[in-house]
């Protein structure tokens, strides 16, 4: 499914869901689609229904093949609702909504793993039959599953009180509206990268990570011992995006996680976590006050406008943090 | 799910999809519901996509919901057809119509079977869910595949010439228009009956094989051994209903699938299938010059106007056949 031939990669970011998608899909404007390549979180892949979904690589599919839903989010344009109706009048698992568009994609994933087909070798043939021009790459072929622990006494909508459940009953099933007291990647410790990660992180001209949850969603990619060496191996080329902002995630729960999980839910909180792996944080104009304190953490701060309400913000954003990356190599000299 | 108190059963019927589900559907305006058991084909399951599909049991359910596409025969009225637009688009196996409305059900089914359920249970929890008021019973929990030898040569659209495939690969996928070398039901010598079947069978009042291909449909249910035994237990008050009528089926392959596996196809031919488990053929009108051929093979032959144009003429087919099983015992005095 991998066209034959492709450019030099010029810039691999580390993804997760919808904030990585919204960055793609200002980079894929200024680069060369063929040169980017994403590596995307799938530690939120689980299997409902016995459909093997994977949300991550599908929001970033969707984004770049522009059916990305854009009132939610996540899943497709232009969707309707009508096996989940079913599913509820049967009283079966409609936590999760699962689209009847979507559903083709879930359907077809499965069916090529159910094959022997790895996720890396379906990822290509999706993104192939949706358009998207950068490629794409499961951070593994081998199970990682995103475990959350969460504190006794939460409310949880009667899914039980503690104890550890799968990511999407956290994000999804309980709105991650409960207190979480641990996170753990389960599978991280035997995964290997799926081909091609390893050389996309060593040969791409700048790495990016994404302004993804730091915790949930880059937090597995970098869970991977081999992952994480490579990145490390690049950090004067990887440029993070904090996606904290004013003490505050755009999206998701990943300031309130952070805060949770002993992190200080700003952008120097962001860097804290992210200073063994890049040499470079870019935040926002909000937050130009932190610059000094996110230098104390031993990376170059850049502070940019890293809102991004439109494609062309995200644009913007992407040459920006490009920008930084080529700003960092002289430094070394 | 199942009621705690169901009236004793009156009538059971060994079934396979539409001509069961019609039949079906006019005895239950005979019959009280509660009091009529469906033994219902399995044989035809598959996974597609990673989902477990019933269809046997889906077009017994939803016809007997009200539920069933009218036009087709089979899935669900008011459909939708989305998901597979999309696994189309895809290039994903959308050789079967798997409905968005429809897609619910087996989503419902596979995530229970996956939880540890046996089909029997999630059965009852389905036509619970759909309001069925007749008891469905699949023939066996277990594994029971039925496979399809199609001839060398055969045109078969581009599957590969020759081998053995799956039933429904042979039913839908190649609309059965191939020729058929042998058929044989995969597990049926280790599959036991799921719970409630021998004694459906063993207390009913009445058994009736209902007008379904006796090859395909009845085939895997007889192919069990306690069933088939069962069966001839009750050979006196067991009413077969001929599916073939004037040489022909009213729908699918059962006339051409008979003569290519050596069987006349004609009521005669569907006599000496059952005549070692039924004591009583309900054949057509058209048929009627065929009851001394049916009688030398052993069975009681009744002649009614057997084929279901409407829920009125099952209702009468219902009538009649219970009433053919009430005149065979006097016979046996």
């Amino acid at each position: 499914m991998r066209p034959p031939e492709r450019p030099a990669p010029a810039v691999t970011v580390l993804a997760g869901g919808y904030g990585a998608a919204r960055l793609l899909q200002g980079l894929v404007t200024v680069c060369d689609p063929a040169s980017v390549t994403a590596v995307v979180n799938c530690g939120d892949d689980m299997v409902l229904g016995g459909l093997h979904i994977s949300p991550d690589l599908d929001t970033v599919t969707y984004c770049l093949a522009g059916e990305l839903n854009p009132e939610t989010g996540w899943g497709l344009r232009d969707e309707s609702w009508r096996a989940r109706e079913t599913l509820r009048r049967l009283g079966g698992p409609s936590w999760f909504a699962l689209g009847d568009r979507d559903l083709g994609t879930h359907l077809y994933r499965t069916q090529r793993l159910a094959e022997g087909a790895p996720l890396s070798l379906v990822t290509a043939e999706l993104t192939d039959r949706w358009d998207v021009g950068a490629r794409l790459l499961p951070v593994t072929d081998d199970r990682l599953r995103t475990r959350v622990t969460i504190a006794d006494g939460t409310e949880d909508n009667g899914r039980g009180t503690g104890g550890e459940i799968g990511f999407q009953e956290y994000f999804v099933g309980l709105a991650h509206a409960v207190a979480v007291r641990s996170v753990r990647f389960a599978g991280a410790e035997r995964a290997r990268p799926a081909p091609g990660v390893l050389n996309a992180i060593a040969e791409a001209n700048t790495v990016l990570i994404a302004p993804s949850n730091p915790i949930v969603s880059i937090g597995p990619l970098l869970a991977l011992h081999e992952v994480r060496r490579a990145v490390m191996g690049r950090r004067e080329q990887t440029v993070a995006i904090s996606p904290i902002v004013a003490g505050a995630a755009l999206r998701g729960p990943a300031a309130r996680l952070m805060a949770e999980l002993g992190h200080e839910p700003s952008a120097v909180g962001v860097a804290r976590i992210y200073a063994p792996v890049a040499g470079t944080l870019v935040i926002d104009e909000q937050d130009a006050a932190l610059a000094p304190a996110v230098e104390a953490e031993g990376m170059r701060c850049v502070v940019a406008a890293s809102i991004m309400h439109t494609p062309a913000h995200a644009a913007t954003l992407g040459r920006t943090a490009l920008a930084a990356a080529g700003r960092a190599e002289p430094a070394r000299r």
